[in-house]
């Protein structure tokens, strides 16, 4: 990292859309500082990011006190992205009271440093706030459909109490907060055994496995390639609109498992077997985002058509796997993951 | 507080209903430590409780680390009620981020507390927990209508994060959990500058001013008397029945303003002046608890009648105003409380 000049905190950057966050900030010629605890992070993510003189990365847990590096950086620092969590139910459920510290009080000690540092601070929430939903598609003013004790509230209420956080520290003047909700996001540097429904097809076709389908595969879902995602971070962290409430950031595109399976045979060439299991009883029930806020306000929607996202993505999986670096649902430990849900 | 034996730890135990539950310990024969860090808590509420022996009070904050005299009983508690928290929209308010640490952090470190002595956790939720309900009365299966960003949700937010925290302890086997979602609740100590109806009509009325209505005084609220709350938390803490989920402690009888003015006449023998507000935007609609859960597996539900319960109020504010020691809107800072809103 250079010495001196405006400095962007990424916490989480070493993560899935982390590390395509800190790529696309060092391609505009930030300088970045990516803490993150390796705890869901693929180490391999960052070695792309190394090879810029303007990134540095420290390992660092935001549920402790934030390291003298930082804390020395303080008066460079003009923006703070907060994407720090694990985020798909097998990894966050594995450690329930250190996810919802991660969200609560990471995001206490994150908006510290930008009161301090004077920065723009920008919390990733989740479409998980709305949990089993009523309203389709989901307005941000939704107020969602959350249970508080049940095994996924470490997460959902974790990222509402720091959304509430953020909010009071914005209506006492003492930041300026964004706070995105992201929906089902997939692409490159994801990991293969979080047991999403995109890493579990993709790693199951490579591997010349049946495709799992849970029910009748006419469940529906809505998938953003990342690099929208990203693009539309950047967007609400640099629009000048600092009363923007949350705002939505996914895909509001919705198809069914069985569609999902098509454009992938598409993609790949060829045809897939599939194997049926019963719907879990905890599904997730379809949830699509209603993006008209970050359209009329920060002029973003969505521009990789699921074709082009997936071609990407596999073409990704496949270079990993013969790399045989990454964890596959055979070498993983979470690989019961896969089996158990396809988690969105 | 004696030397040996068992103890049992209330955080917040210098409030309002924290004061009721300590002297009801006492008078069971328990020891009691009770933690304040005296932020909303009458030191009053205090007087009558050094009087016992068996009582230690200990100046602290939970949302700091637990002093030093507190960890030195770890092996002695067997029980921890955490009832810390302001409980008042104006109160909460004041410092949201303090409000939400003390909620999140101050039951996590009780939480540790918990399952390092083995003691069995209480936590005090609320009502709050189900926000602008749209079912009404609120079983606890109901997962409410939270505004997770304005600026009741710090409060309420907190709160049920909380509650996230403390079922996630239970299903870890790291402590033996009980949450109670506490409804309106009155009686004496009371602060009478909190901006709720009774304590508002009740100070108003003994003043000789007109009491303050707000709307057409047909909006409906259901008032609990302090000792039948009281009652409700040592039964749920004493049940053998781990497994309750979070319960309901209110009283389901539900009644208008209106209602309640006329049972204040009555009790104070006299008719009151009265004077309309409009409704501010944010008054709380009806909130009515289903109290199916507490009735049938705790043996619990209210005993105490309005007219009883508001005859020892005002008999119990009386003796306080002729006392000049406790604030009143006119001496208090946060007599624009009472002008400002009223709230449950």
């Amino acid at each position: 990292m250079t010495k001196g000049g405006e400095l962007t905190l990424v916490a989480g950057g070493a993560g899935f859309i982390g590390s395509h966050l800190c790529r696309a900030l060092l391609k505009k010629g930030r300088n970045v500082l990516c803490l993150d605890n390796l705890q869901t992070a693929r180490r391999e993510n960052l070695l792309e990011l190394e090879a810029y003189e303007r990134f540095r990365f420290i390992e660092s847990d935001i549920t402790r006190p934030l390291p003298r590096q930082v804390l020395e950086q303080t008066g460079r620092i003009t923006r703070i992205y907060n994407l720090a969590c694990a985020a798909s139910p097998d990894l966050y459920q594995a450690d329930p009271e250190h996810t919802i510290l991660t969200c609560v009080m990471g995001t206490n000690r994150l908006l510290h440093l930008a009161e301090d540092s004077g920065a723009r601070f920008l919390l990733t929430s989740t479409s998980e706030v709305y949990g089993d939903p009523h309203v389709h598609p989901q307005p941000e003013s939704y107020r969602g459909n959350v249970s508080c004790t049940g095994p996924r509230a470490c997460y959902d209420e974790g990222k509402r109490a720091a959304e509430t956080m953020a909010f009071d520290f914005a209506r006492g003047g003492r930041a300026d907060v964004r706070v995105a909700r992201i929906f089902n996001t997939y692409g490159p540097n994801m990991r293969m055994d979080d047991g999403r429904v995109i890493s579990n097809f993709i790693c199951q076709a490579l591997a010349g496995k049946p495709l799992t389908i849970y029910g009748n595969g006419e469940q529906t879902r809505s998938f953003c390639y990342v690099s929208d995602t990203v693009d539309g971070l950047l967007r609400l962290m640099e629009s000048e609109d600092g009363d923007l409430g949350p705002v939505n950031i996914g895909n509001p595109s919705e198809l069914t498992i069985a569609e999902l399976i098509e454009t992938l045979e598409t993609v790949m060439g060829m045809r897939l077997a599939k194997v049926s299991r019963p719907l879990p009883i905890d599904d997730p029930k379809k949830r699509r985002p209603d993006i008209e806020r970050a359209t009329a306000r920060l002029g973003w929607c969505p521009r990789t058509p699921l074709a082009s996202g997936l071609a990407a993505t596999v073409a990704w999986f496949e270079r990993e796997l013969r790399s045989n670096r990454t964890p596959t649902p055979e070498r993983s430990p979470a690989v019961a993951a896969v089996g158990r849900q396809q988690a969105l």
